[in-house]
C-alpha cells in the first residue's frame, strides 16, 4: 500500500486533461502537495492509505479557477460607482479615490478580501495588477493562495512610487523577494501602451526576458486608446509593441476589444496570450473580444475578471459563463465556444497565460493539487444531464463547497480556513465609512 | 393601534416606485396578502400591532422578480443538448425528445422544478408559453405562486393537441378555468408567425381582445426567421403582425433580437411590449435585443429567462445582471440601462407586461405582498458602497433569503415551505433516466 496524505471521493472529476473527458466514479489521492492518483475509486483504494478520506457524493472536482487578469484591492471600490462613461468614471470617480486612499493599507484591506471572495468563488490563483504588489503577494501567501503579481510600472507618480525609476527599484525588489517561492511567482506588469513610455515599455520587457517573467499589460481595451494611438504615432498601439518586439508568447494582452485580422495574425503567429475579462468589457462599453476567431486561431486565452470596481465581482465560474454565452452571440454561432472550451481557458488557459501549466490548471499525477469541488446536488443543476453543461450553464460559484490550494485544504463546505472572516470584513465596513466621507 | 398580520424589518427597502429610491431603516406591515404600510421603523411600529414580526438584518427587501417569458416544464431539457446550431438543437434534440415525453406528467414534474429553482431564486410570478398549460397553472397555484399562463397555439398537431381546434377548445377551458383565481391569470400565446398561419393568429387575438387578455408571442428571435418571411410573404415578420393589427399594447413580443428603425418605431407608437431574453438569445447565436434604444424611446421593458434548456438557468438576477452589462457593451455606452433601470425591468416592467401592475411589480401600500428578501451581509457584498449596485452587479441568486407571495411567507432560509422538494427532485431524476434512454 502506498501511503498518501489525503483520499477524495467525488462522484465526478472533471481532468481539464484530456481534454472533453468526464471520469465518474474516480477517486482522488494528494500527497505532499501533489496529485499523487486519479483511478476509479475500487483501483485507487487497493493501492493507497490515506491518513485524511473524503467523501463528496453529489460533487465534481475540477482544477481551482484561475483569474488570469485581477486589481485584487479594488474589491475596496465596489458599487463605488456605477453606470457611468469610462472616462467619467476613471477621473472624476476611481482614480480621485485611488489618489487619496491607496496605500499599503488600503493594498493590504482589498487584497484580504478579494482573496475570501475568490476562495469562496472557487479561485486558486490570480495574476494581479496593481500598486503595492508586494503587500498583494503576502496577503495572497499568508492565506495560502496561489498569485502572480505584477511590478507596475506607468509614467506618472502615484503613492506608491514617485516615478519610473521609482516602480523599477520597488519591481526588482519585487522579484528578488518572491523568487522560488511555492506560491507566489512574480510578472512586469507596465498598465498600457498610453500611459508608459516605449523606452520604459522596452525596460520593463528586457527586465521581464531577463527574469524569465510575463509581460502583463492592458491593450486595445478601448476604441478611443486605438484612435489616440493612431492620432498621435500613426500606429495602433498592439502593432507599437510590436514594432518594439514586445508581441510574444511573453506578453499577456488584457482585454483586446478590438483587432483588426493583422493583429489576429501577429497574436496567432507569436504565441501571446489573450486575457479576455468579457463582463468587464460589457459593463464599461469597451467592445468584445472576438475569442471564437481567436480560438479558432490558435491563440491561447484565459479568463479574467478585472477589478470589482468595474464588474463588480471576481467570479470566474461567473466569467466563464458570459464567456461562452458571449462568445457565441457575438459570432452568431452557437457552437462557439462548447462548454469543455469555456472549462479550459477558465484553468488551463489561465495557468498557460501566466506560465504555470507545468505546475497547475490540469489534474494530472505531479501537478500541485489546487482543486475545487462543486455540488451538483441542487436543483439548479437537476436534472443532471450533462456535467460539464452544467458546472458552465447552470451552476454559479456558490455550488463551490471545498478548495485545496497546493493539497492544503483552505475552504471547508464554504468556510475560509486561513482567513479571519469577521476581521477583513470590519475593515471592509471601516473603508466604506472612509470612502463615504 | 392597527393590527396587521406581519411586520418586517429589513435594513433596507427598494420600492421600485418611486423610481431610484432606497429606503434606509423602513419596515413593511402586511395584512391580508398586501402591503399595508412602508414607513420608517418607529413611525411603523407605533401604529401598527403584528402577530408575527420578522427581523431582517443586513437585508434588502424588493418586489418579487418577475420571470416574464418561460416555458417552465423545459426545466426537465437543462443540459439535454447545448452548443448546437439552432435548428440541430431543435431538430435533432429537444423537437424529439418533446414528442416522445412531453405529457401532464412531463409537464406537471418539469413545472415543480421550475418553481422550486424560481422560488429559490426569488422570482415571485412566471409567464409561461408551455404545451398543458392547465397543469403549470396548477402546479403553479398549488405551490403559492402567481403565474400568467398561455393557451398555448400551433398550427402542427402534438402530444397535447391534434389540431387548431383542439388548442383553441383547450384555451378556452384554460380561460374559463382561471378566471379570477387570485394568483393565475392566462394569456393567448400562439408560439410563432412562422408557426402559426394568419387566420389562426387573427382568431388568437380576437380571444385575447374578448377576454382582456394580453397575446404571447415569440417574434424576430433569429435572423433566419425574418429572411424565411421576407421570402414567402415580402415582408417582415413584426411588420406582417402590424398589417394583421396585431401590434398594440396587448401585445408580449419576445426576443426582437432585430430591429429595423421603422419596426422600433412602430412598437413605440403602438404600446407593444418587448421581453427581453438576453442569456438564451446569446446562447443560442440569435442576436441582441436592443434595449437600450427601445428603453430611450419608451417602450416597455421585461425580462424572461426563456427555457431551461437554452439557458440553462430559471434565474431573473441572473439576466438582469446580464442585460445591463449587455446593454452598456452593445450600444458602446456604458450609462445604458443602470441599475435601477434594470431593477425596474425585472420587477414593474414585467408586471406591466403581463397586465398585472395593478397588483405587483413595486411595494406601493394596497399592492399584493409579492416580497423578497437578499442578504447583502456577505463578504461578496462588501463594502456596501450602493445597496441597488450590489444587488444588480455584485450579488447572485444565493444571495435570496425569504420570499412572500400574497404575503404568504412561501421561501424561508432558503427552504421551500410549499413544495415538497425531496418528491420534485426525484422525479427530475427519473425523467434524466428515461430522457437519456
Amino acid at each position: 500500500m502506498i501511503p498518501v496524505e489525503q483520499i477524495l471521493h467525488p462522484d465526478w472529476v472533471l481532468p481539464i486533461e484530456p481534454a472533453g473527458e468526464v471520469l465518474t466514479g474516480h477517486s482522488i489521492a494528494i500527497d505532499q502537495g501533489r496529485i499523487a492518483a486519479i483511478e476509479p475509486r475500487q483501483a485507487l483504494e487497493s493501492r493507497h492509505q490515506a491518513a485524511a478520506v473524503k467523501e463528496l457524493p453529489g460533487q465534481v472536482i475540477m482544477p481551482g479557477l484561475i483569474n488570469a487578469h485581477t486589481h485584487a484591492a479594488m474589491t475596496l471600490l465596489r458599487g463605488y460607482a456605477d453606470d457611468l462613461p469610462l472616462m467619467t468614471w476613471l477621473e472624476s470617480h476611481i482614480w480621485p479615490a485611488e489618489q487619496a486612499h491607496v496605500g499599503e493599507a488600503f493594498v493590504r484591506d482589498g487584497s484580504a478580501l478579494a482573496v475570501l471572495e475568490m476562495l469562496r468563488g472557487g479561485i486558486t490563483c490570480f495574476n494581479d495588477m496593481y500598486f503595492f504588489p508586494e503587500t498583494t503577494a503576502a496577503v495572497a501567501a499568508e492565506a495560502g493562495m496561489r498569485a502572480t503579481v505584477g511590478m507596475i510600472l506607468i509614467d506618472f507618480p502615484t503613492p506608491y512610487a514617485s516615478g519610473p525609476e521609482a516602480y523599477f527599484e520597488k519591481g526588482e525588489a519585487l522579484h528578488a523577494q518572491w523568487a522560488n517561492d511555492p506560491l507566489i511567482d512574480t510578472t512586469m506588469a507596465p498598465h498600457a501602451p498610453y500611459t508608459v513610455s516605449e523606452p520604459h515599455l522596452v525596460r520593463a520587457a528586457e527586465l521581464a526576458e531577463r527574469h524569465g517573467r510575463r509581460l502583463h499589460m492592458h491593450i486595445h481595451e478601448t476604441l478611443g486608446e486605438i484612435d489616440a494611438s493612431v492620432e498621435k504615432t500613426g500606429s495602433r498601439p498592439l502593432m507599437r509593441l510590436d514594432a518594439l518586439g514586445l508581441v510574444g508568447p511573453q506578453l499577456l494582452a488584457v482585454h483586446m476589444t478590438h483587432l483588426d485580422e493583422r493583429e489576429r495574425d501577429r497574436i496567432s503567429a507569436t504565441g501571446a496570450h489573450v486575457i479576455h475579462c468579457p463582463e468587464a468589457n460589457l459593463k464599461l462599453a469597451s467592445g468584445i473580444c472576438p475569442i471564437a476567431d481567436l480560438a479558432a486561431r490558435g491563440v491561447g486565452l484565459a479568463l479574467g475578471t478585472d477589478g470589482a470596481a468595474s464588474n463588480n465581482n471576481l467570479d470566474i465560474l461567473g466569467e466563464m459563463r458570459t464567456a461562452a454565452m458571449l462568445a457565441k452571440g457575438a459570432s452568431l454561432d452557437a457552437t462557439a465556444l462548447p462548454a469543455h472550451q469555456a472549462l479550459e481557458i477558465a484553468t488551463l488557459g489561465g495557468a498557460r497565460a501566466i506560465g504555470r501549466d507545468q505546475e497547475i490548471g490540469s489534474l494530472v499525477v505531479g501537478k500541485a493539487a489546487d482543486l475545487v469541488s462543486l455540488d451538483l446536488n441542487t436543483p439548479e443543476a437537476d436534472p443532471l444531464h450533462d456535467v460539464a453543461s452544467q458546472v458552465v450553464y447552470a451552476c454559479g460559484r456558490e455550488a463551490v463547497r471545498d478548495v485545496w490550494i497546493a493539497g492544503r485544504h483552505v475552504l471547508k463546505a464554504r468556510e475560509p480556513v486561513t482567513l479571519d472572516v469577521p476581521a477583513i470584513r470590519a475593515r471592509a465596513a471601516e473603508w466604506r465609512d472612509k470612502l463615504q466621507r
